[in-house]
Order: C-alpha cells, then structure tokens, then sequence
C-alpha cells in the first residue's frame, strides 16, 4: 500500500467547468492508471498485488457474493456477469443495507467482495464486519487508499482513479469496472477460459482508453441530444447482459444530478409492465450494441417505436438499421461484449451531465445527496 | 393434476366494476383457497403435493436459482428472503430473459424454481428448458393448471387462485407468495427452524386470510388518498428486508395502470442516488411495518420529511410515533415480519387501483400490455 500525495491542483478543475466533467473527460487517463503494472500484454499475464496471495481461495469459492450500495452497486452487477462468465464461481450481488439486517448465510467456503469508493460507506463497512465475523474470506475494492475498508479487508484492490470530487461518481465506477475484469480474467486463466481467449480479452480491455477518448470527442453531439430532452420529466433505460447494469447506472446519473425521474430496467422486463408508461412523452435510451442480444434489443426498439417513444440508442460504429428506427443514435467503436460497459457508460454520462447543465442544476453539489454516505 | 372447470361466471365481475378490483377482494378466499388441504394446524405439518417426492433433493440443494418476469420476479424476491430465512439454502433471484442469454451456471446440484401465473411466459419457459437440459431439478409455481411450464417441470405447486382477468396481477402474486412461504417452511421441518418455530409461522399464515379481510375493509380510506394524489407525476415506493420486494411491486402496479411512473427502492439505497427526486411533487410510500428495521425506516421517512416529500406510510396498528411524520397512514394488523408481504401489498393494490380510476384509466386493459407475455 502506498500513499498517494493529493497535490492541491490535482484537484482543481483544470479549466473544466465541474468537476463531473473534468472526471468524465479523465476516463480514458483514468483506465489507463487501473491497468498500470497490472497488465502485461506481452505475456498475457495479469499481476494483481493486492490480491495475489489469495488467488486460490478466491478460485475455490463456493459462492462469491458482492455487496455494495448504489453506483458501486451497479459495478458489482457487471462484476457478477464478468465473474460467472470468465471465471464460472456462482456470484450474487445483494444491497449492503439488505445483506446486513437480513441473516444472510455465509460460510467460511464463501468470498464476500465489498465494493465502495470512498472505502467509507457506512452499510457496506456493517456487511464487511458481518461477513469476516462468519468466517468468509473478505475481499475490497476502494478507491480511497488506506480507508476503513480497505483496511479492514483481508484483501483487495484500489481502483487509482485518483481523488473523485463529483457526487455522482464516473471515473470510479469505470475504475471498478477494469478492476473488476482484471480480476475475473485472473481467476480464470488456466481454468475456465483458454489462453487465446485470456490474449483476447486483455487486449480488447487494454484498447478500451483509446476507445473512450473517441466517445468523449462526441461531447458536442451528446449535448445537442442534451437540448433536446432537457425538459422531459421521466426517462427509461434499457439494456441486456452486460448493458443491464449500465442501464441502471445510466439512469442513476440522470437522477442525481438532473432530479429528472430516470429509471433502468432489463429491456425484456418493459413488457411485463412499464411499457404502459410508454407515450410521446417518455424518451427511451436503449444500450443496442452488436452482441449476442441485438436482435432482441432491436425488437423491443420497434414496440417502443410503434408506440410513439422516442428513441435515443447506444450502437456500434457501422450499425445503420438502427438509424432507422431511433430518433437519435451515439455510435461507440466496437468492443468484444464483455468491455462494453466502459464504452456504454461514457454517453449516458455526457448526456445526464449536458441535461443537468441546460436545467442549471448545480451538478458537483446535487440537492440532498452527500459525496459519501457515512451514516446508515 | 386435476383440471378445473372455469364456468362463465366464476368469471365475472361478481358486481364490482372491474375484475382487478374483485380480484383484489378475492384474496382474503383465494389465501384460504391455496392453504387447503395443505396447511395441517393440529398437528403443525404441510402436505405438499406436487413436490413431496422431490423434498429431499429440494433440502440438499446447493443453490437454489428463482427465474421469472414482472410481478412473478417480484414473488420471487420474497421468496428469496424466506427460503434464505427459514431453510438456510442460497437462493440467487434471475430475470428470466437475462438468464437464459448468458450462459449461466448450473449445476445437477442446483435446483432452478421457475414462477409464473399463465405458465406461458416466454422468457420463463426458456430459462426452464435451459435448466433442464443442464441437468438441473425444474419446479415450477404457476396458476394455470395444464399450462406449459407447468407440464414441462419435473415437480412444482399450482397457486390455485382461480382465473385472473385483470392484466395487473393481484391475487395471483399473494398466491405465489404463500406457496413460497409453505415450501420455505416444508424445507425447514426437522432441520433448520424449531418445531415451536414452525407452529408460530403456520399459525401466522393462517391467521392472514382475516387480516388482508381487515385492510380490504378500509378501501374507502385508501380511495381518499388516492384522489389526493391522482395528478402526481411521479411516486418512490420504499421497503426493506422482505417488503423490499412489496414496494418494487407497489411501483410496478402503478406503472401498469395509472400509467404513473413509479419506482420502487430498498430504502437504505435512497441516499445513493434517489433522494435527489425528492421535493414537495413527490410522493413516498414507506411499508414501515414494526420489525427489525424499523428504526432505521423511521429515520428514511425523516430524511424525505426534510425534503418536504409527501409521505404515504403501511405501518402496524397501534403505531402513534408514525402518525406524527406521515401524510396518511395506512394502518394493518401486527403479523410476524415472514407474513407481512401478504399484508402490505393489499393496500399498494388498492391505492394503485383507486388512483387509476380517478385518472379514467381501462384498469382491467391498460394501454400496451398483455396478460400473458407469450412472445420474447
């Protein structure tokens, strides 16, 4: 562990107007930092220090279950699906605030992973302490270098997204994410997936700065989509597999900081009820990447279609049946599935943050939310 | 499996104006209905047809995998809560449609429950058939008798709630919640919960059917809140532990037939994001039953009081503390906290029902949705 020295200018605004902005611009320097020493592509190794001596355990867990709260949330959701895909150890994702007030079972065969930014959340540190008290294995993922968590977590990694300074958290939740990949690609190397897989995916993931660098030079057009849709009053989000949770996040953002009623959901789930919602009124963000779901995703586009929603989607680069049917598409560069949700979550930031700012919102400082949340 | 005979007018409305409303006021029989034959109290045992052959291999399940859509999922997070609870098996809750596009982990030690009122449900039905040919115990929990799911599972209990009409499931949901109850307790006898245990939950079960009579008889009260409320753009509904689940379906109701757009939350999460929403436009249903948790749902309701959002709380009878920081009051009759999902979801039943017909909506056909969603 090694103590970062916070310099006062690190933490100014670099000529950005917000901090959210100046930490949505720093992702692509961000990933870059996360993946520092710990990829090494000239041999398809990873080297995870902080969690190098417990390798095995994780590998033989039983059951890893994350717990975590909000954006950190929504990291350990894409976490499940990255971990059971590469690593094939069933992982259940539980609200910290649930797990500890529940009798949650854990047995000394179990890992718990416990993710927040600031190391300090409160429900996530009770959960922790539950989990060791039992016997588990705990793991963290921080930002923050020497918070409570990480200090009392028998092991982990830190995120080096350097000091976040907006409420609505970015570069830590992509900063998760690489963590998060790193370490579900470690646990399987010689185990679950094969080693041209392993080359594949650590290059798919070490090409994901450059990638988002050019989602980010789409800034003026993601604000003019902004203008658009400043005034709408509810919003959904749609996405499958590993879009799912960016889903989610994307809409937690909008709510954050624009106090616009957003909300996710899994696309197949629309019909099962919030589809009533849909009128003329209800813009739609639908995550539409080229995976093994687009057809599917295309199908739900056309009953929100049919039904007067207007349409903002997330495609790949080249796709052009979905500009068709969408009333507006952000096109990312492709990305091997598993490395989407860094790229998808770049527009949905730009666009709540270029809302918020068309409303006058105070985006660094939302009403009634707290950088972290210390107290339960 | 018998087959029943549906006569005509055992479908319909009975004299009410709608079917969901009568189906709201079935419930009180229709919880008789699925005890039947059952539930024995003399002598504290359950006789659980469908699955008695299967029993044992339920028990010694190494996880057991709930797949289902909407209201069903809903049904299935609380069963989640009780299995965990009282037989002290993993349980890991999946979207249907999400789990059947990854490639999830399933082992012959697994068991994959899946839920659905018409035994139709697409999505359903294909994650069961995944299941199945991954060498996983199928059971199946579905109303309609002969239904696909239901002669495709290996074992599994029909709701017996009769015919549901309304496309907002009601009946259906607390029928699916008390097989769940049942079959936690079944997995538990002998094992992991006391005899004196098993006689205090059968006893509060049985004692629910009067109860939900008792806060059905308080539509009038619900109906007058619900036409202050009628021009509300937007409602949070929150919950923790096992009325977490209540308050995601409270919010689903809404949606579907008010066309409102409502969310539901566990109410520890509101601080990481939600709380943002709230101003005097807002209103927050709080299920703040008297349980372990509520102290700490007393202090949620504070914060959003702070904010000057309106608040609509279910609490217990005989809770004066609450009146003082709630709008209205919804008051239900004590029961031990495994029961109160039964409970707390009558009057977020009614309050959706009430608010949609002050709005002139088609309750019993809202715009875009089906009953059964029998396509992907």
């Amino acid at each position: 562990v090694t103590e970062l020295d916070f310099k006062l200018e690190e933490i100014e605004k670099g000529g950005f107007e917000h901090f959210m902005l100046k930490e949505i611009f720093e992702q692509p320097s961000v990933m870059q930092d996360v993946m520092r020493g710990r990829i090494h592509l000239e041999d398809n190794t990873l080297h995870l220090g902080g969690v190098k001596d417990h390798l095995e355990k994780l590998r033989k867990a039983k059951r890893i279950i994350i717990c975590a709260c909000g954006t950190s949330w929504h990291a350990g959701l894409i976490g499940e699906y990255l971990i059971e895909e590469f690593a094939r150890i069933p992982v259940e994702v539980d609200y910290a605030s649930e797990f500890r007030y529940r009798t949650p079972i854990i047995s000394p065969d179990d890992v718990v992973m416990v993710i927040s930014q600031s190391g300090e959340t409160a429900d996530t540190l009770a959960a922790l302490r539950m989990a060791k008290e039992k016997g588990a294995l705990v793991m963290g993922i921080c930002n923050v270098v020497g918070s409570t968590i990480a200090r009392e977590t028998t092991c982990g990694m830190y995120t080096h997204a350097g000091p976040e300074i907006g409420v609505a958290s970015t570069k830590a939740f992509t900063a998760q994410v690489i963590v998060l990949y790193m370490l579900a690609l470690a646990l399987s190397i010689g185990r679950t997936i094969k080693d041209e897989e392993i080359a594949l995916y650590l290059k798919e993931l070490s090409e994901a700065p450059q990638k988002a660098a050019s989602i980010i030079a789409q800034h003026a057009d993601i604000r003019a989509i902004a203008k658009v849709y400043k005034d709408a009053r509810n919003f959904l989000y749609l996405g499958r597999g590993f879009n799912f949770p960016v889903a989610l996040e994307g809409a937690l953002k909008l709510k954050e900081i624009s106090y616009i009623h957003a909300e996710g959901y899994p696309a197949a789930e629309m019909k099962h009820g919030p589809i009533a919602l849909i009128d003329k009124d209800m813009p739609v963000i639908f995550i539409a990447t080229r995976d093994s779901t687009y057809t599917k995703i295309l199908s739900n586009i056309e009953e929100v279609r049919t039904r007067k929603g207007k349409i903002i989607a997330i495609a790949t680069e080249g796709d052009q049946e979905i500009s068709n049917l969408a009333d507006h598409v952000i096109y990312i560069p492709y990305a091997a599935a598993p490395v989407t949700p860094l790229l998808t979550v770049i527009p949905l930031q730009l666009l709540s943050y270029y809302i918020a700012t068309e409303r006058g919102c105070n985006v660094d400082r939302p009403r009634n939310l707290a950088k972290s949340v210390t107290v339960e």
